[in-house]
């Protein structure tokens, strides 16, 4: 049996699964507030004991786990703005301090494209970049049916390439970052703008008044109801989703794009008005276009991302 | 004995070498103008005869060529704007019909990128991503001390990620590509902006009064002589090749950056300003830095590349 767990800054969902990668049992706790690393651990270690606990007499062969961050070789990691307790914490020493099982850690989106690459969109591809669109924007680039991970296991940081030189200030410091244009949480900040600044729009009537309850989904459901404000507001998150694309197609050459996360699962109101942007920019792939695939990993994509990272 | 082949847009520079890479003789034609493909074949096939004329008894093993453009798996090639004669041929076999010798076509940043790994400055590297700031902006990858080229061979079009959106219209066809705000081509167009909005500057005197004669090097002498217009220049050029580096870091994550191409062969006037402006962008690389080296292979660095794809 193998365990994987997709630790976030809000949840940690931990499951159990066969080697096949069929998920047998799955647990989800909110993940703990504090800034005490080793309040952390427990909770870890309390997850990965309960399903041994469920795997019986079965033995667990491995555990994966994706974290929100970066992870440096020996199991240090950085980089983690939503968990910082655990920044420069080594989390593999630890576990392995407690937990017997071969422990692997690698950031989520990287987990996640291993995932595509063994379970979804990417099972027949060499070579494609996996991109998450949520709260935040990630990548995880495979070259030759591998995880590239970079000369310091950074490489796919592809949420801070600067679309935007002085654009909004993004989380890592930079300013106009993909992920500062570009993710759900760019999408929200632009409708709230809109809204401050006088627009008339069903946005705020199905945000129930409420401008802080304005997020991805409700932009899509203005759209839906043809919303001209929200259908704007897809269509310039669109055009800087494929800004980046194509900025990723002419560096690297991959033979797809796969998509996931959040505001993509918004189906045709995502992808649609990517498609259209996305000609508007020039691919130098002798082609001039390249295959934009659904993430095919939808539910629980972080789990099986964990659980890629051990199982063959 | 190898013949190596820089086919530019203006010149053919070829060069006969040895297997360890000195130079024996070398040959200078300029580039016919001319819409008809084989006039330029047979000035192709000249320069060759020329050389092995010249190597006498001595048998030539290979020959490398770097051209300024797309080449597919098969020899034909594309986005070679510079020459669009050749657009659409198979260079590959037109000179075998009649050159009886094995020939390797790449790329020229490519080939320059596999000179700087062999003879220049990434011999000790494992990854990382040549740039050449020229007229153009072109790159080379290098991940495992192998040429990265991509699913279709155009990997490394780093001077058309966009970087300014709704910005000067790239020769890709693209508005705001790198190559359109950061190369020598965009520094003196923004120079001969200034000079016709009004601004008083050196640039002016130092090109003759014509307005036709701005280049680099002339922007590089008026900022010599402490003119604040070309200062301002050369930042401005700075801070987009800066941002173009550290998105290339952050999705890459190389272990350098070399940088080669006419205009920083100007020294520290090119790289003071570049590193300066490093410090605005946030590298997710856990060292938030990135060694900035020149390359290697200065002089003949065309060459170097041609005869790189061809020498162990």
């Amino acid at each position: 049996m193998y365990i994987g767990i997709d630790f976030g800054g809000t949840k940690i969902a931990a499951g159990l699964a066969d080697q096949k990668g069929k998920l047998i049992s799955k647990i989800t706790v909110k993940t703990l507030k504090t800034d005490n690393s080793t309040v952390i651990f427990s909770q870890l270690i309390e997850v990965i004991e309960t399903l041994k606990k469920r795997a019986g007499k079965r033995k667990i062969k491995a555990i994966g786990m994706g974290i929100p961050g970066q992870v440096d070789s020996k199991g240090r990691i950085f980089n983690m703005p939503n968990v910082l307790a655990l920044v420069g914490k080594n989390v593999l020493s630890e576990l392995k301090k407690i937990i017997k099982i071969p422990v692997v850690i690698e950031n989520d989106a990287n987990a996640a494209a291993l995932a595509e690459l063994k379970y979804g969109a990417g099972k027949n591809l060499d070579s494609f970049i996996y991109i998450t669109v949520s709260t935040g924007i990630g990548g995880g680039i495979i070259l030759n049916k591998k995880l590239y991970t970079g000369a310091n296991r950074t490489a796919g940081e592809i949420g801070h390439m600067v679309l935007v030189p002085g654009g909004p200030t993004c989380g890592c410091g930079n300013k106009g970052c993909w992920e500062a244009v570009g993710s759900g949480t760019a999408l929200s900040n632009m409708a709230k703008a809109k809204i401050l600044s006088g627009a008339k729009t069903k946005i705020i009537e199905l945000a129930l008044g409420d401008i802080n309850k304005i997020n991805g989904e409700v932009i899509v459901q203005a759209a839906k109801q043809n919303d001209p404000v929200a259908i704007e507001l897809l269509d310039v998150n669109a055009f800087y989703n494929a800004m980046g694309i194509a900025n990723l197609v002419n560096c690297f050459d991959p033979q797809a794009i796969i998509i996931g996360g959040g505001l993509s699962f918004n189906g045709e109101y995502f992808f649609k008005p990517l498609k259209k942007c996305l000609k508007y920019f020039k691919l130098l792939n002798s082609r001039n276009s390249i295959p934009i695939l659904k993430a095919g990993c939808h539910k629980d994509a972080g789990l099986f991302g964990a659980l890629s990272l051990v199982l063959l």
